[in-house]
């Protein structure tokens, strides 16, 4: 059994008991390593400086720059010999970042991801199809251990072959797949193509979607395509890979397994904690690590606290989907904008394309935003409509990034089409 | 420990004990399915019909097509709840085959493999880079599991990009890794070409090489271009994967685990059992297998029984390595011939290539072996020479297969060139 009520219902004040009995462990294991034993006494700290889940913030962060600065093995806090797998970034810029597990790592690991699946209904008389990649990347092994954990019959597809992954889902009746959300779009698309209605010729009634940015329009798109639910998932290899937060039943927000996490959400500019509901930079601590526990790792990705409870009776936080990374972060005015908020906003408009590009630019001694966005295909020329549209999604963006940008309506196709990563922000400020 | 010597140098008379009580099992649960329920009734056969272990030769074999016609889990003799992990060919033609197992079938498979390693020395203070493709590829997760079973630090490679590869095993401190052959030898041209020497610049000492056929001139060389011991490695998917049979420090064939498998060598046309020492089909019986026990399965594979004891002490008996395919097998005058005989002998040859033709065809009332081989670049074109070599290749092709083949010698790049599979052999003959 995979649901632990006493540990998933339990209330704020045990669970912040149990976090700072594990928080004090984990300190204690750390210190194991020369980075953290320096750092924490530079600082006089101990474990026995943590008496409140508050006194996290006396703690010093980690960076990636940190484990960079460590590679490969400076963080682990036992014995090589009690490593039993490594997991290592590509590394496409400097060293790469290496997490180092222990066996009991990987058994924490694997039941936290079971605990995400079952949360969604996923059963041992499920067939649970893995179509990310495996080897280095967390979410191919990672995935696999929660799922065999659990007792679902796993299907490890690995990444790619769009014809072979839809052989499987119908051949061995796939009930539940994880895939990055363009991949679930593409194997739809194909299903389409060869005639496989994916409502009627398959099983498929649960979707695991992470690892890549995406909005709520998406998930409710991959939904109707594929007949489905679609949850969240959250997790980065830093954090061992997927099973960090994961979404219930009721898709409003990724509970943040709170047991094996200290989760805040931190200004990435004062490293102050921010208020609840306030998008700020995710930071958390590792809690049930033994090989390479991390304190206060600086995840750069921004997300929120959605305030209040959740219908589940699950006491653990609810995360907001990732709003973007904190570098993406731009100030104006004083005010932290995130490109995903704009983003947010424009993709509620169907007159609106998908590309756009934000350019801040210092006008007299004003910083002022301005905000490109194409047209659909469909949209209509007449000056009006579109004055009216320029109006309706200015007011909008001041709602949500509270201050007046600049808009403007272009045709489709004439902002540059970046490959790979889109370029989404231009600052042109001098004194920015 | 994964050593047990209590099993691995079990008498043989305890293990055939052993084995009869194993193959009881097996049939009791296999007869679970539809497909052996059938054959073994329609037979009078049962659990009872065995007495010793001769007795295997009463039950009916299994075949490739069996597995395919009955795809995908018409041979799982478990409640489908109870698998946790199947795999599949790729299936270039018709169905593809498909393994499901239990958890109990995963721990087994671990298990082995874990033994395999143990016997060539791998510890849990060892690094363990596994360059196979993961996923469906029993190479992948059957190496994964086994050696962080074993307690190794486990580097999940996976297949590709020879510069990563070559920076994790420098960065690492890789001691022992899974490669194919011929990949082991290009992971050791790149080291070279860009100045890192495998024997002052790594740790590699064993390497674990498998999945494609080579010869102990190929394992030599690998040997000493890394600088290490390199054990052959033999699985299959219909077995679950690697950890079937595995050379143990002598290097002298690989122990087959009798305690897992009944080891049968049938000749391929009257599956009657060979001598031991002669050169067959393998034919394997799970006896460990709770999800999909496969009986006297039919592996295509071609090999031998090398006789006699080995100097380590095991008692299960090795097989040589796979001499090819038992579909490439033909018949020329009564005497079974495999290509992999042929090839054995013209490799001995510095003066050859390695491209070769077998026509097999009949002059006259008598069939006829023509063997067509490419001159390697070096070779001079001094008439005499080339007829002492002819006769000298000839003599030796006659020591191994018992007839007096026809010997060309050829041009470089004169016989065709084939992608893929090289087709070595055509049989011409009316009467075949
Ligand atoms: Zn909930
Ligand atoms: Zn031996």
């Amino acid at each position: 059994m995979y649901y632990q009520p006493e540990i998933e219902t339990i209330t704020r004040s045990e669970l912040e008991k149990l976090q700072v009995k594990r928080l004090k462990e984990t300190i204690n294991i750390a210190i194991q390593t020369p980075f953290y034993s320096k750092i924490l006494k530079e600082k006089n700290l101990s474990a026995d400086s943590i008496c409140s889940i508050e006194d996290v913030r006396k703690l010093p962060f980690t960076t990636k720059e940190d484990l960079r600065n460590n590679y490969p093995f400076g963080l682990v806090a036992t014995d090589m010999k009690n490593v039993v797998r490594l997991h290592s970034s590509s590394g496409t810029t400097g060293n790469p970042t290496v997490i180092c597990h222990s066996q009991k790592d990987l058994d924490n690991w694997a039941n936290r991801v079971a605990r995400c699946l079952y949360m969604v209904g996923v059963r041992d008389t499920d067939v649970f199809q893995n179509t990310s990649g495996y080897g280095m990347f967390t979410g191919g092994l990672g995935f696999q251990y929660g799922a065999e954990r659990l007792g679902a019959l796993t299907v490890p597809a690995a990444a790619g072959n769009s014809l072979r992954q839809i052989k499987f889902i119908t051949d061995f009746g796939t009930t539940t797949a994880h895939a990055i959300p363009s991949y679930a779009t593409r194997l739809a698309e194909v299903m389409t193509e060869i005639g496989i209605d994916p409502k009627k010729d398959t099983k498929l009634k649960t979707l695991v979607i992470g690892a890549e940015p995406h909005t709520d329009e998406q998930r409710k798109r991959i939904e109707e395509l594929l007949g489905v639910k679609a949850y969240n998932s959250f997790g980065m290899s830093e954090m061992s890979g997927p099973g960090v937060a994961f979404e219930c039943i009721y898709q409003n927000g990724l509970h943040l397994w709170e047991d094996c996490f200290i989760l805040e959400i931190v200004d990435p500019e004062t490293l102050e904690p921010v208020e609840d509901g306030e998008i700020g930079e995710l930071v958390l601590t590792t809690l049930d690590r033994d090989a390479m526990p991390l304190i206060r790792y600086r995840t750069r990705d921004l997300t929120r606290i959605i305030p209040g409870p959740c219908p589940c009776g699950r006491t653990h936080r609810r995360i907001d989907r990732i709003k973007g990374r904190s570098d993406d972060m731009f100030i104006v005015k004083g005010v932290n904008i995130f490109p995903m908020q704009i983003e947010k906003i424009l993709m509620q408009f169907k007159e609106l394309g998908t590309n756009y590009l934000i350019t801040i630019d210092t006008v007299g001694n004003n910083d002022e935003v301005l905000v490109e966005v194409e047209l659909s295909d469909l949209f209509t020329d007449d000056y009006s409509k579109l004055q009216q549209l320029t109006k309706s999604i200015t007011h909008k963006l001041k709602d949500e990034i509270l201050l007046t940008p600049k808009v403007k309506l272009v045709d489709k196709g004439s902002l540059p089409l970046s490959e790979g990563k889109a370029i989404r922000v231009k600052d042109l400020r001098n004194n920015k």
